[in-house]
Parts: C-alpha cells; sequence; structure tokens
C-alpha cells in the first residue's frame, strides 16, 4: 500500500505524527497507578473540547456506533418514545439502532440535504403534553451530506415548550472540528468516536453525560454490559477500567485533546472553516453545487458535492483510488451515486486541500465532466492566500 | 514512565515488535479494496488459530467482555436458560452480563482453582430433558485463578445426553497460547480479545461463531446493533464494516495469526507449556502452592500463586510496580489477597521469564516472606536448560 | 513542528512508512551473525540498484560528502593530479575537499546550468600523454542545479584516448532515482548517500568500487582510517565492520534496495521523469526558465527555477515555510537568490507534487510576480492525467 | 528476529522507547530554522554532560571512531608527536589510527586489565622538556577489558611539568555513563558516539573541543574535509551544517540529554555503579575474577569476565545468542576466548540486570563450568534489594 498521500474521507482523518506515536504504545499495567495518568486527564481533556464544566464523560473501546448505543441504553427502557429527524445516513442508522432495541420511534422524514427543522421538533413537543417523549435526538452534522445543524435552535424549542425529555446529540463528525457547546445547549448525552476531530485511530467510543443523563441511568431499563456507564464510572474512581481498556488511544486521545486545547478550541473550528472554504471554493468554481442546500448548513467538516444527473459520482471516488492513490468519500443511502465526498476535518493543510481538491479534478475531467483543470484549485488558492494567518500558527 | 521490563500480567502482554509496527498503520479508506486485503486474512488466519474449518469468524472494535456479549445477544433471547459454573472472576461476570441481559442463569458454584465440573454439567444437562437450556456457557480458562477447564470434556456430556445447547466457550486467555479445538469440540461460539495470546493491545473482541450458532442468530431475540453479527456479515461481503473499524489492530491480527501459523500452533502451545513450567517450577521451590488445585488444571498462559495465611499477596504486586517496575497481576474477588499472579502468555521468552521470577523472589524476601534469593530462579533455570530447544526457533 | 505536508527539497526525500520503519529498529548485536543477514542483501541491493555485477559496496555511518572522500583518499596520493569540472555548488565542494587533501586539481570552469563538457575533458585528456591525470571526476547530477551530465560520453572521451585514469562519479542526486550504469559506463567509484533515491534518513555513505579502483587502494597513499575500504572490506568477510555500523539505516536500505527493484528500476526512473515532466510543465505554464539550458541536461530529480531579474528567488523559499509550511530549495553559491529548487526525487506522487506546484503557485502571486494561480497546476494535471499509468503500479 | 530480550554488549545499548521516537522523525528542511530547534539543544545538552561550560561541541553523522579521527586531524599535524598507552583493544585501534595519519606515537604498554599508569605518563613528559609530545591521548573506559582510568591523575601529572600538550580522551563509553568531567580535568577534546550513554542508534560521532584545542586547529594540517570543525562550526552559526545532517539522531540526541540532565548526572552515575556492582556480586559469588585488576579500575559500564584456563569463553557468547536469544560481548584482541563481557551501560534496570545474570549463568552451566545456578543471581538480588532507591526514581 501507498501512504504518501493524504486521505479525503471524512474519517479516520489523516493523523498528526505525534498522535501517532502517543498510540503506538508499549504494554502497561492498565490495573495501576500508571493508566489513571492517562485515563483522567484524557477524559479531562474531553470534557473541555465539549466546552463542559460538568459533562462526565466516558471512553469505550468501540466506535460512534457503540457511543449512541450507550447513548441510548443507559438513559432509556423497552417502549420509550424518542423523537428523531432523518436526513442522511447516519440519522437513518441511529433510528435503526433505536427501532431495533425496541424504542418507539417518532421519525421526522427530511430531505437529504438540510438541516433538522427545529421547528417541526418544536411542533411535536409542543404537541406531546403528557410528554411521553423520553429523548430528542440529533445529528449534529450529518457526514453523509455535509449538513450541519442548529443544536442550539433544538434547545430552544425544547425549553420553549418546557419539554422534559433528554437531549442526546451525535456529534461523531463535529466534535474536535466545529463548535459545541455541551453546556450552554444544554445537551445530556454527546457522543462521538476518536478517529475524527480527535485525528486518532477509530477505536474509541466517546460519550459526555449531563448529570440529567445520568440520573436517568437509573431507571433506564433496556439491557446493557459492555456499554453500561455506570460500571464505567466505578471503575474512573479507582484508577481503573470494567474491562481491558485500549490503553494506547487513550493516551492518543490525551495529547489530541492537549493539541486542540493548545491551539485553541476556535482556532481549530476557524482553521476547519479555512479549509472548508477553500474546497467550497473550488466546488463553486467547477460550478457544481454541494448537497448541502445552503451556507447555513454547510459543514465544516465535510463536504458532499453533487455531480450532473446522469453521472456516477462514486466512479470519482474509485478512479481517485485506483489512478491517483486518493481516497474520498463516496454518496451513502439516498445519495449513492449522486454526491462524492471531501473529508476536510482533522490533520490538514491549506497545502494538502489542495491535493485533493486538484486530485478531484483530474478525475472529473478523466471522466468527461466539464470541468476546467486547475480552476478549482485556483480559487481555492485565492482563498487560502488571503485566508493563511492561522496555518502559520499551525505550522509551529 | 518506564517501558524497560517486560510485563507480567496475564494480558495485555508483552508486544513484539513487528506486531507494534503493524498496528501502527497510516489512514486508509476502509471502503476501499485495500481494507478487505486485511479484514479477509485476519479472518481466515484467526479461523486456523481456532483449528476451524468453518467457523464464521467476526471482529468487533471491542474487547473480550465486547466477546461474550456478542456470543449472547445473538443467539439467545430473554428469558433464554443458560447452564454455567462460577470458578472465578471471569465467569462471574459472564454470569452477570447473562443476568442483566434477563437470561435465566443456572449456576454451577465451584471452589476457585478447580476447574468446570462436566460431571456436574452433565447430569445437569440429562436431567434437562425438554432442553430448557438453550446454551452451555464455559469459561476455558479462568485468568483469575489459572484454572483450565476441560472443554472436550464438557462436549461429551453433552453429547452423551444428546444436548441440543450451543456450546459458548470463553477463551480470551487460552486462544493462541493453550489448544483450543472449535471444530473437534463441536464448540458453537469462541470468544476471545486481541490483547492476549495475540499479542496486540487491547481493543478488539474476536469471536467464531459454528454454522449451528449462525442459524441460532435467526431467532435470537436480545436486543444488539454494535455487536449484531449479521450486520457485520454482510459488511464482510463487501469488503467492508457495519461502522468504522480498527485497522490498525486489524492489520495487526492478521500479522499475529501468519506469526502463530508460522512457528507452528502445537509449538506456540509447547513454548507456553514451557514457560509455565519454569514458573511452575520456581513456585514449587519457594515452598508456595498454586490456587489451581492440580497439574490436571494447571494454566500456561498465568500462574495465580497462594501466599501464607495472614500475608496480603497484593502488597507483592504493589511492591513490585513502585520498587522495581514490574507488573504482575493482583488477586481478584474471592482470592483477592491470597494470591498474586504471574502472566506468562502471549510474547515471552525464558529469559524474560527469569526476569519475573528474580522479582517475585525478591519482593518476597522483602515483605519478609521464608524465601530464599535464586531458589525459584535456579529451579527454573534448571527446567529451561533441558527444555531450551525451541527457544532456537523462536529467536530466528 | 508539522509533518503534514510533503518537503520539496532535493534531499532528504520524503521516507516511505515501510522504509521509515525499518530503520526504526531495536538495538540488535552487530557482531552476531544477525547482522550479516542485513549487511549483505543490502551491499547486494546496492549493487543492483548500480546496474553492476562486479562493484565491491561499502557502507558507511556518514553522509555523500564522506563518499567523496572514501573516494579520494582510497585511490589517490598526495599530488597526484584530478579532472574535475565545477558547474554547480556540489561540484565547487568536491574540488574543495580535492585541494584540501593535496591533490592537484585541474578544474573545468562550467557556466552553472550547463552539464559537463565531455568534449573539453576530452581534449585535456587527450593532451595528457603522461597520464599524470590518476582520475577524472564528474558530478551526475549537479543538485543546484538540476544539471544532469553524460557519464557515458564522459567515458567515451576517455576511451577514445585509451586514458588509465580512474572515473570518480558523484551520483548522490541520481542514483535510486535516474538511470545509473555502473558497469557499461566503467565507472570506478560511484558515491552516493541513504537520503535520496534510497528515500532514508541522511547517515550512510554509500560508494561502488571497481576492481580497477580496488587495485588503486594499494597504491594510495592519502590517510584514512574510518574511511578505509579495507577494514570495510575485512570487517564484511566476517559479517562485520571495522567499527558500530548504523544498523537500522542499513536495514532500511535493504528494504529501500528491494522497494526499487521490485518496482523494477527503470519503472523507477520512469516515474521520476513523469513527475519531473509535470513541474518542468508547470514551470512552462508560469512563463519562467530552468536554470538548466536545455532537455538535454534536465534533472528528472530536482528543478531549479529562475525567477526574473531584481527578485529574490530565496523568499519563495522563507515564504513557502513559513505561511504554508513547505520545504523548497533556496539556489545556493552562484545562482543564490536567483533560483528556487524543487526536488521531485525519492517517494513522491502526481499528487504531492501538484500540492508542491500549488504553493510555489501562491507563493509567487503573494510576492508579487505575474503569475496566474492555478496555470502551472493545470499544466502539471494535464500532463499527469495523460501520464498516469505507473502510478497505478505505485500505489499498489 | 526476536526483539524481546535485552541486549548485554557494550553497546549499542537498550534504548528506551521515547528515544526511538525522537530517532524516528520524518524528513524535514535541515536548511530551515527547524534545524536550529534541535541543533542548538542538542549541543548545549552535550555539554551539560560533559560538565562543561566551554566545550565547544560538535556531532557528526560518524561514530566514535569517526570522533577520534576528528580529534587528531584537527589538531595535529604530519609527524606530531603524541603520547599514548594501550591497555586495551580499542586504545590499540586509536595508536593504529595515529600511526596511519603518520604520527610519531609514543606507545606505553600496560597489562590488559589496568588502567593507564598516570605515573609512567608523568615521566615522560617530564623527560619531554622540549615539549616535542603535541598531545596526551587516553581512553578513559577500556571498553574490551572493562577498566577505567583516572584522568584527573593524568591531567594531574601533566600540570605537574607544566607540559603543554593537549589532552585528548576517550569516552566513547564512559560518558553519560560514568563522572566525565572536561572543565576540571582540562580535557582539550572528549570524543563519544551516540550509541553508549546516550542509548541512541550509532551513527554520531559526538566531540568537545576546548579553546585550546580550537586554537591547535588554525596550526593542524592533517587533511580532513567531512571531519573538519570549522566547516562545522561555520555552518552552525547559520543553524545549518557543512553537508546534510542526520536529523533524526540529532533529535533523539536532544532528548536524550534532556533525560540525562533531568534524571541527574550524578544520578545516572549511581544508576550505573548500582547495576555493576549488582554484576560484580554475581561474578564473585561465580568465582571468577574481573579482566580489570582492582576495584580501583572497575568500570560502571561494562564488565570483562575472566573464564577459566582452557576454556574459550566466546563459547558462552555464542550460546547465549543460539541457545537463549541474549548478546554478550566477546573478549577482543589480546583476551579473545579469555573474557565474555556483560555490558551494563545506558538504559538498562534491575530486572533486566537480572535476566542478564541469569543467562550467563546458564550457559556457563551448559558448557560444563562448575558455577551454581542461582548463585550469581542471588548476590545479584541481594545487592539490588539493598540498593534500590534509584530505581524507584528511573521507574517514574
Amino acid at each position: 500500500m501507498s501512504f504518501q498521500n493524504p486521505v479525503f474521507i471524512p474519517g479516520p482523518t489523516n493523523m498528526p505524527e505525534d498522535i501517532r506515536k502517543a498510540c503506538d504504545m508499549p504494554t502497561i499495567d492498565h490495573r495501576s497507578p500508571l493508566f489513571g495518568q492517562i485515563l483522567h486527564p484524557a477524559r479531562a481533556g474531553v470534557q473541555k473540547v465539549l466546552k463542559s464544566d460538568y459533562a462526565e464523560i466516558f471512553i469505550f473501546p468501540s466506535t460512534g456506533t457503540g457511543g449512541w448505543e450507550t447513548a441510548i441504553t443507559n438513559t432509556l427502557s423497552h417502549g420509550d418514545k424518542v423523537l428523531i429527524a432523518r436526513n442522511g445516513m447516519f440519522s437513518h442508522k441511529w433510528i435503526d439502532m433505536c427501532q431495533r432495541h425496541k424504542l418507539e420511534v417518532e421519525i421526522v422524514e427530511v430531505p437529504w440535504g438540510q438541516g433538522i427543522p427545529a421547528d417541526r421538533y418544536g411542533d411535536i413537543l409542543a404537541a406531546d403534553t403528557n410528554h411521553e417523549i423520553r429523548a430528542v435526538l440529533a445529528t449534529h452534522n450529518e457526514t453523509a451530506t455535509g449538513v450541519k445543524s442548529d443544536i442550539a435552535a433544538i434547545r430552544a424549542v425544547m425549553d420553549a415548550c418546557d419539554h422534559p425529555a433528554l437531549l442526546l446529540v451525535d456529534g461523531v463528525s463535529s466534535i474536535g472540528s466545529m463548535d459545541f457547546r455541551f453546556d450552554e445547549w444544554k445537551v445530556d448525552v454527546a457522543v462521538t468516536g476518536s478517529q475524527k476531530g480527535f485525528m486518532l485511530p477509530a477505536g474509541l467510543a466517546i460519550v459526555g453525560f449531563s448529570p440529567k443523563a445520568m440520573g436517568a441511568t437509573k431507571t433506564a431499563r433496556l439491557p446493557r454490559t459492555f456499554f453500561d456507564v455506570h460500571d464505567m464510572a466505578k471503575g474512573y474512581d479507582n484508577n481503573a477500567y470494567p474491562y481491558t481498556p485500549a490503553v494506547g488511544l487513550m493516551n492518543g486521545l490525551k495529547l489530541a485533546c492537549d493539541k486542540l486545547l493548545a491551539e485553541g478550541l476556535d482556532n481549530v473550528f476557524a482553521r476547519h472553516h479555512r479549509i472548508a472554504s477553500g474546497v467550497r471554493a473550488a466546488v463553486d468554481a467547477w460550478g457544481l453545487d454541494l448537497c448541502a442546500v445552503d451556507a447555513s448548513v454547510y459543514s465544516d467538516s465535510v463536504s458532499a458535492i453533487v455531480t450532473p444527473g446522469g453521472f456516477n459520482a462514486s466512479d470519482i471516488v474509485t478512479l481517485a483510488a485506483e489512478k491517483y492513490g486518493v481516497a474520498f468519500g463516496t454518496g451513502l443511502g439516498e445519495v449513492a451515486g449522486k454526491v462524492f465526498r471531501i473529508g476536510h476535518l482533522g490533520s490538514l493543510t491549506d497545502v494538502m486541500a489542495l491535493s485533493g481538491i486538484a486530485t478531484a479534478e483530474m478525475c472529473m475531467v478523466d471522466l468527461g465532466l466539464d470541468i476546467t483543470l486547475g480552476s478549482g484549485v485556483a480559487a481555492a488558492q485565492e482563498y487560502y492566500r488571503g485566508n493563511a494567518v492561522k496555518s502559520l500558527r499551525e505550522a509551529a
């Protein structure tokens, strides 16, 4: 395999050298005090990345999907009602999980490309005067469509009708890349993984629970063992773990948080916005549209780019891999074949982004699309040239 | 942290240089064909390590505990009856998991230090003429007590009464270190993790399902998503995964299998037996007993050593860590304070084992036990000197 | 430090993942047979990369400069006369070394940007009827100017007058990247380092001696110990070394040779030519000239690009590093400030090259040069699109 | 290859995890300011390890042998007279180098196993009233015999007769492991390498020059280019290097110095003394003698152990490697076959040392020597138990 080119999938992301080295750790005794020196700083770091003073952080050897399961099995019981919008493949999958766990799922169907309609959530919640809805689920950033949703707005409609439901947020492809405010938005459970904004290999589910969510765990009856947060909490109190932890990944997570916080979260988000803006400038120069319907929902971690009708967008992904050794994301579910995706989160520079844009450009021309070579690159270059302040800092 | 000395915990084990490097892998696109080049050989390798021609292998970003959950949630339903012996901390924990998942658990209580009594399993199964018992659970190697059980004997009593229950076996601390015969013993689900005989970091649950177990998944009603083997199998058919795989660990697993198979499984088991025998010779020279009641149940992957009454065995573990930088295992559950454990599985040499024995010896003398310095070492040296053929091969 | 972007200096080059891992090796006993398993394959590999059946290969913990010193101190004596052209910084430095070692140096001054004039060498050698010239020195690829010279032509003029001088060739920035024919050109000493075509860190001087050069060592009187090839040869005969070898680098060298030979040397050279051609297409699109005077001397490992009069080309290098985190090469010596250099040797892809071109473009526009953003990129893209066959193979 | 056991050769030593990672560095531009951030701290660190306020530190991509060549070629001229004792293989080799470089070498022959006789140096220097002796050479620690010499005493006899000769000291196997006082002893050139006390791979010659030695470089006429300290100094003034530096190794050196200084040099030396004392206790328990004649010359970095007459000590080394996968050092030169060596410098713990002692013991018994298994181990255990304070700190 060639590991020369960066990847442009929306996770796992490119890994910085030092984070890889922090993960590649010799064996330690996870029942010794050494482990506490990794566990606690990692948890404290995640809490800060969530902009929270009180979220209780749990880290499982798993993935974001396991994080979803942690969120629902620890807070809900058979037959509980949950409200969730389906606006992409990942919200769709979370819905499926809820149904398998015998929750009653009220689904708000949303055209893929749009964000979660806070107003429709508001209507449903206001109508739920018996408070049968126990949890409101929201996918902060739909990785499949490159669409972010407004969690603050969802919180606002919940508050407007004083609805007591829990707010469970999938922040898998936003946390560490885009602004996420656990406390301000009164999120009850936030879910993410190691392989996105934290720039680590896949292998950790990372979740934050509010005190209210912790309270809900006492009555939640969905069966759980591996993902039980009480077992986890009990372990943490003894610098330990209910089973064998993925120590290296947690050591990497500790460093990842240190790096994000040293850069400054707002600088991190601005950096993602800058890189993303360059990509969007290129898309615009190509005369193509994003799947995301308007700028208010543009994701700064991934762009799903719509190709002309009749063209199979996945061919770009295949050709990029085979001819140029570059990985993009295909369209998933409803938008399969209609979009290809450029992931631009995690450890990425303007220069790396330009190489991805240049590759996409070559592929589209190779496949007969009416694109001018260099056009997208030039638009992105122009943007990056004028907005390069942060890259200096990043290079330090 | 000092990473100079080997660890002697019963997992995670010491990692060979090449396996660490295989795990420390740059990001690839897990939806590209590259992933299949890791996934399929890793699965095929595990199948061979299980000595199976037909086990369907599933690999989850999780741990052995997640493997247990995979085993039961994919094959059983609420209220199903299972038979299991409790003879140590890990069988105890699996029992607890079954109970949380609302299985009806028939527990055979066994003194810690003994193996699973196949005859009592036989009596219970023979009496279960209605075949209410849907699964027989067995911990092949009790990591807490250093006791192995006779799975072939359990299969024999099941066959003797033609009992159709599934046979689910926890091979976490045996597979890859001690003889395990999936097909011959007609195991239905075998469970292990990455951090023991496979010499990898923790982070993978590795399970094998028999065709009969796969059949049972169709009627099993316990809720599952993250650990669903059907989702996993569907992914595998497309060189893919239902969520983001831990690619580096799987790449390491592929290499670990290659290494074990190149050495020859029987040589691997003989090597573990040799190392373990040296440790046991030392224990004998010290005048101490193993927790394991007799040689028929001695584990070749971990030894739990009983210290004299009134002495806190955990002090040895603490002192070894603090004074000598060496990690042993403490006693767990019923044998807490009564035993300390020397893990001797995975990547270990005679010479490394001697350093562990020498350290234990120093600690015991430091703590006032009546032990002669060098006595255990000399006994182990004598054993290793006379049985060193395999170490030559290993060094190659 | 940010290690995200590739480097575009003409060495040390970007290192492939597997070569880095081969270099990062635990300590072995270099007096044990293990060392021979690294030493001999590494030497055999280098011999093949030199396209030689008989070159005796020596590997020193040093650099190309040490290789130059090895070449002259092992074959020459005080006052010996050598012929050499000065057409760039590296030939200039080799001249300086010869003078410090009290050789009599006949210098052919050549405008920087031109190759070595074989005809002038021919005239001088033909006039040297007493054969006072003991060695003809030639820099195959002038890294400072991006100019290759025609070694076969130099050999031809030597043969034309039956001149018995040794032919010592600096192949530091050509070997492993551009065609080099030790046997066919009857080279007597070839000199290179680890950090160019072999894609390793700096730290090895790698030299090949012909039988004729080995013969010359017997009468050569320049003092030498560290760089003595006889000590080295004597060590090699015993799988050993006259002092402590850089084992990890040699292990990396062994792998580097395996990789180059597996790809096929001619494919390696074609790949370098393709990458270089894309860069040259960009330079042409920018309306700029190379320092190299015409296509016959274009180097496939590095391009020195002339910027307009009055402009300080080094500003591009500084800005690229500070603003974009990308490393180019400055002009050296006579061409300082007049050129900047893009290294395109070693482990590089079309896509990586495009990111370098895009960066140079941004810097030139930032600094006020009349360059159209995207123009060079588009020219290179067009070239790479049409010549991409090899990149497929490379990605494998 | 098995990399499981530690090595017990007197260099290259076992490498700490973090130092290996510091060396395994991606390519940077060594002409950029980034390089200065490695170069200068590494040089400052070495200066402190030498306990010097004024030594000018030079770092070459080479080895200790290159350091010797640096020392003499930069300070001496053809025909200059030097005084040196031969008491082992490494002093012998330095003598050979001096002779090849046409120095006039006055050799004090000393039985191998003894230190340098300062009194005889004193007599010779006192008699050299014309000050024809330009340099006094001394091997601080004879790696071949495990013998340290008293540099302060040599300085004292030089001062006693006001002899102006330079004092050139080979500290290859002492610096970073045993007390070395550049300023206090008025050393003029100190020579070492990366692979001993600095715990790095081989590949760097590290030398310190006093102002007096720097002065001598102006008149020294031995030819030199690669090892020229003026070129090196000129480079350093510009954060640069006269050729391509071994950046990764220098980055490792920077960390190695940081670690040694953080531990405290005197603690480092005490740690080496403790480990060595345990080994010596074992030798005593075996009833064997060291090559070093008495405790005043015992080396804390390597022990050469004399085996009984008629026994080939090298068989121990061969058997240890083949049967147990452990590397010891053979006897060299005059003591070949008579001694085997246990290296105990660099990154080593009591526990690792015990594994080496246990292995030597097994080999000696295997080969029929009259040694009691466990006897040496027990003696070392007893010593380490009672002197373990520092290992606590080290493990931190």
